[in-house]
């Protein structure tokens, strides 16, 4: 149960199908020095939120959260509604922007990226 | 031409009627220490990347984007495209991600906002 809300599948319309170096990233999520990664979504909030909680409460000092296109502004949702609903002692370490190319039907576009790191305050 | 490009508006299904304290965001970019503020809403994005433009070629060296709800990942957007394609010496200097209550048709309710920091780099 926990395990599979860890590894949360990115929206299909994002997927990017020929970009080898990005395959790491949908490996599921680890527990090593970087912390673990939750990939938001098209799915609703809370599925992202209880995902996060599960993070911490199995023990990680730290929880990322990458998301992509439209799917940014879910990502700053899950932190916010985390830390001020349920886990009051988190705090925003770092957040980084940039651009991936996606090869879709199209053809390549670019399509802005966010990680948010989130840490258990001292 | 320049100063209607500076003040853009936020959309219109995101103002909050009855919030005094934040009317002081709705007032023209301001030349101050702070630096100029973009508000992002639902106009197209090259518009907003125009304004963001527009305040560093008048000297500014220093321009935060503000946006809300969905509008975070077109803030994001914004951001990347100014830096990657238009103003290559732009550098993050922060993002602060946060949480507003806004009354609406409906009551209140939640809404996070985004703030972008750019400068121009050494």
């Amino acid at each position: 149960m926990a395990e599979e809300q860890t590894k949360v599948e990115p929206e299909p319309a994002e997927k990017a199908p020929a970009k080898p170096e990005r395959t790491t990233q949908r490996r599921p999520a680890r527990k090593d020095a970087a912390g673990n990664v939750v990939f938001i979504g098209i799915k609703p909030v809370m599925n992202y939120v209880l995902a996060v909680i599960t993070q911490f409460n199995e023990g990680n000092g730290e929880v990322v959260l990458k998301a992509r296109g439209r799917a940014i502004s879910r990502a700053v949702d899950v932190a916010e509604i985390t830390r001020h609903r349920f886990l009051k002692e988190l705090v925003v370490k770092d957040i980084k922007i940039g651009t991936e190319e996606v090869t879709g039907d199209r053809g390549t576009s670019n399509v802005s990226t966010v990680e948010v790191t989130l840490v258990k305050g001292a």
